[in-house]
């Protein structure tokens, strides 16, 4: 811990009141990152191992759906690969905030990091759905047939690889509370 | 400016150190909130006002695109409009931050719902984007075809819109890199 003086790029108030609350929320801002970060991996392998090939194939096709035959699910797994490295990488700068309750410019430096990865996060997140959405219902006007009713289990493992992206978007939204709390009472 | 000590909901301290830089920030705060206001609102009318009716059609059939016409649209429109009304609901909690520089409660009210503006803006834009792209080069994988090629102007106008919504993303990012700083300074 004596490093500790050492390490932060800010001078810092050391305020005895309400470090006790601090040190509660930092060590949820820990776990938070835990579970998103094992939220944002889950989709991104969920969606990168799915490929499913039909029975049945004619002379020159063989019928095959990978996530990489639509742009945007590459987009979706290259976004939650990012986003959960940033969360693996933010793991010791949240046990620093454990330590030195005062921290203030490791925080804010975190709020705009969290929040770069909360809006690429929801890009990915989002852009999947809506490209998920019209794998189910497909779209008249556009002449977009629904591939679902081929591709059955390609089509439940992309809607199901969604549901960390979205649990690690609640996280996010919870964490940058958590650090603004931080922020106020330190 | 008597009415402020009555607005407060928490109990806010009067720091009279760096109340200058305080007051820079909650000005540009301010403007940032109406350039995001203006140009979600610009995305939003100009994807809810696009429509093409081709100068062909067959006995049964008129040829003609609408926003409407894929889901995606209508949700990027209606994400567009609740930012943007957000966005006017919360001038005058901005305007409050340049009289009062010390309030910390509402700062930190503000960031929580910026973080909630910011990923349905980025769920809006991005889900349009996809689709947008989709329009554009097809899926020969899934077998949907470009529709650009056809409805010209219509691509070019839902392109087009999808820019005032990622420059509102940006300035979000700022605005609640802002309020961090100056959540840390009072």
């Amino acid at each position: 811990m004596k490093a500790g003086t050492l390490e932060a790029g800010e001078p810092s108030h050391f305020p005895p009141p309400a470090g006790g609350i601090n040190r509660g929320i930092s060590i949820m801002d820990f776990i938070f990152r835990i579970v998103a970060g094992l939220a944002t991996l889950a989709s991104a392998i969920a969606m990168g191992t799915t490929n499913e090939t039909l029975p049945f194939f004619t002379r020159f096709i063989q019928f095959r759906a990978q996530y990489n035959d639509l742009p945007t699910f590459t987009f979706f797994v290259v976004a939650n690969s990012v986003v959960c490295a940033y969360l693996v990488l933010s793991l010791p700068l949240s046990i620093f905030h454990i330590v030195r309750r005062g921290a203030i410019g490791t925080r804010i430096f975190l709020i705009i990091l969290d929040t770069a990865a909360l809006a690429l996060l929801t890009a990915g997140a989002s852009a999947a759905a809506a490209i998920v959405y019209l794998a189910h219902k497909g779209n008249s006007s556009a002449n977009w047939f629904a591939i679902c009713q081929q591709y059955n289990s390609f089509c439940e493992r992309i809607s199901g690889s969604l549901i960390g992206s979205f649990v690690g978007i609640v996280v996010f939204v919870l964490l940058i509370l958590l650090s603004a709390v931080a922020i106020s009472r330190s």
